[in-house]
């Protein structure tokens, strides 16, 4: 027995967080030669899938210096890594991408909402900024009860979000949401979309994905079809409008953009500067996913090949049961739905929590969902 | 910064050999929540990328043996894992798959040669066990000059092969190969193709992929394309030939099943029992992957989907070029080539070696064959 003697990595990419998507990122980086560096707690799990592990925490940044110089360029699993962190560490001449600039777009909801509905003209539901339930009560006299608020930072996943239709239940919401809070006018919704497109560090390359229609449940991106069932204007519009956004604030690796469709038209809702749940579906979906796109795009490589590589794809997240059971325990029963691609995220359960996902691929949207949701609620002991 | 708490693995399979084959077995482990612990040097592929290293040999009981205590299961990255050990070890109680008995197919040629032609009753070339050249002129006298003569053990990737033309080539390849050796009559191969077949163990469920057609350079399987370009009754015919030796010998794993294609007949040449180069065009053209189908044959899973994704997908081998420089420094450009998979080792490189492949979809196999050879070429540095 020797030492077998390996090539160098292709490239080194740091990662702020190292959970499903960094786990995933890792995955799509191996054939890649790209070695993947993650700052995290042990145990996370794109360090159990084998990314090397920084300990440490998003929030110090001491440890982002750490994750920076082990790499060519530091980017992002989630959104809530220091702003004044990262500025430091952009100072340093750390290459960090998408920027802190760009980064407090999905970090600041407020922020969000006034670069993209005030300076870039893009559609957005009417909002203001609230400190109080007399604040709240005069955007209504403009827009209507009930008023959606908003935690401006630090919500995902529906957390951080109430709906309103009195001044007293506005109080209570924002006792919890934080003081002050984003109030937005409340839309009827007919279907939610998601946008993912891609720009290239340097080169400036941009590709947008086939729309991605979200059907969501307790304000969580649930369940995804590829490509949305909208009107291909609409699809057409949503795409424009991603690609509008990602060269506007030049951007560098990949964005999200969700959107509303309501009485026919586009509303952008929020952002996400890393790859999306509503991009899962891509994995085995399009000829290149999202994870595979992000790493090119910050690394500045080339851009892949968007497009579909079947008439439609489904993706459905499998969440940890209410009894506290192990999903992964039932892996071989869920695998004998034919064509269902399963990616569990090592995670340990609890209930509600995101575990894994299941894809599929179909004729048609009907298709796909039925193989992906029969894996998926077989995951969740559901079947 | 606290410990994440994970989940329980799935199953954990352990790996003889922790190659690139066992590399893309981890990173299909991943989303499966398998844990792939792989036997074999510090710096190993797999290692690299995730998969746990137990270091140590092959050939060694001991070693195996500490492999097998931390696995649910033994199964292979190569065919040189000692017989004698792997008896030893099922002895002991390990479930290895494919066992013993069924890998000699693929580690003995003389052995295999009797069980698929004598035994099986299977169309193989003609064939003799040969001692010296009065042996190989005997078996001239037959079946005619040249004579193909093959290592009986070890041979692989055209290494233990020689072709003579007379008694005196016979006597040096002789004493090259070894003795006994393998003697072949020449056939005249109009077209090579592979057949994979997985079977599960303890369920027995098979499932064939659609023939693949291997281009070989000097002996090593270099270029793949599935479907291959065969008439539909050849290829019917191979694909039943290789289910047909699955169930015959009882296969808990993943078989390769190399056939010549001559004058309209098929001929079995040699077998893998494992993952396999020809199967590497499954990674991004078939619905499950070889990877993740072994994994699932050797645990008693249920079997994916086999079908293709796409009309038609190539695979292009990378070599070392003959510069020694490493194709990873030219990963980038190699991504410019829309649709081009690029799938690298992490192997350091050496002229001829092979350090990884690229695999591409396409309306046809020209197409998928154009762009998969545009990346690897742009990665040997040839274009």
């Amino acid at each position: 027995m020797s030492a077998t003697v390996t090539a160098a990595p292709t490239a080194r990419v740091g990662i702020v967080g190292g959970g499903q998507l960094a786990r995933m990122s890792h995955a799509a980086a191996t054939g890649l030669g790209i070695e993947v560096h993650v700052l995290d707690a042990p145990g996370a799990p794109a360090a159990a899938a084998g990314a090397r592990l920084v300990a440490g925490d998003a929030g110090r940044l001491d440890d982002l210096v750490r994750l920076a110089s082990r790499v060519d360029v530091v980017t992002f699993d989630h959104e809530h890594a220091d702003p004044a962190a990262l500025r430091a560490l952009v100072d340093r001449g750390v290459a960090v991408r998408p920027g802190p600039v760009i980064k407090r777009l999905a970090q600041d909801k407020l922020h969000a909402r006034s670069v993209l509905g005030t300076e870039l003209g893009m559609p957005v539901p009417a909002f203001a900024r609230v400190e109080d339930a007399g604040d709240v009560a005069a955007f209504a006299a403009s827009h209507g009860w009930p008023v959606v608020l908003k935690a401006i930072t630090g919500g995902y996943d529906g957390r951080g979000v109430r709906i309103v239709a009195t001044p007293h239940e506005a109080e209570g919401a924002l006792a919890a949401l934080g003081r002050p809070a984003l109030a937005e006018a409340h839309v009827a919704i007919d279907t939610e979309l998601s946008v993912l497109v891609a720009r290239a560090a340097g080169t400036g390359e941009t590709r947008a994905y086939p729309v991605v229609e979200t059907l969501q449940r307790d304000g969580i991106c649930h369940e995804t079809v590829l490509p949305a069932r909208v009107e291909p204007d609409v699809a057409a519009c949503a795409r424009a409008l991603g690609l509008a956004l990602a060269e506007a604030i030049e951007l560098e690796g990949l964005l999200a953009v969700e959107l509303f469709v309501s009485g026919g038209d586009l509303l952008v809702n929020e952002l996400a500067l890393r790859p999306h749940n509503s991009g899962h579906v891509t994995l085995d979906g399009c000829v290149t996913s999202q994870f595979e796109q992000h790493l090119r795009a910050v690394l500045g490589w080339p851009l892949g090949a968007t497009r579909a590589i079947a008439p439609a794809a489904a993706m459905v997240n499998v969440l940890g049961p209410a009894d506290g059971s192990d999903p992964g325990t039932r892996v071989a029963q869920a695998l004998a739905v034919q064509g269902a691609h399963v990616h569990l995220y090592g995670k340990a359960p609890r209930p509600g929590r995101k575990l894994g996902h299941v894809t599929a691929l179909g004729p048609d949207a009907d298709a796909a969902l039925h193989a992906a949701r029969a894996a998926a609620h077989t995951l969740e002991g559901r079947r």
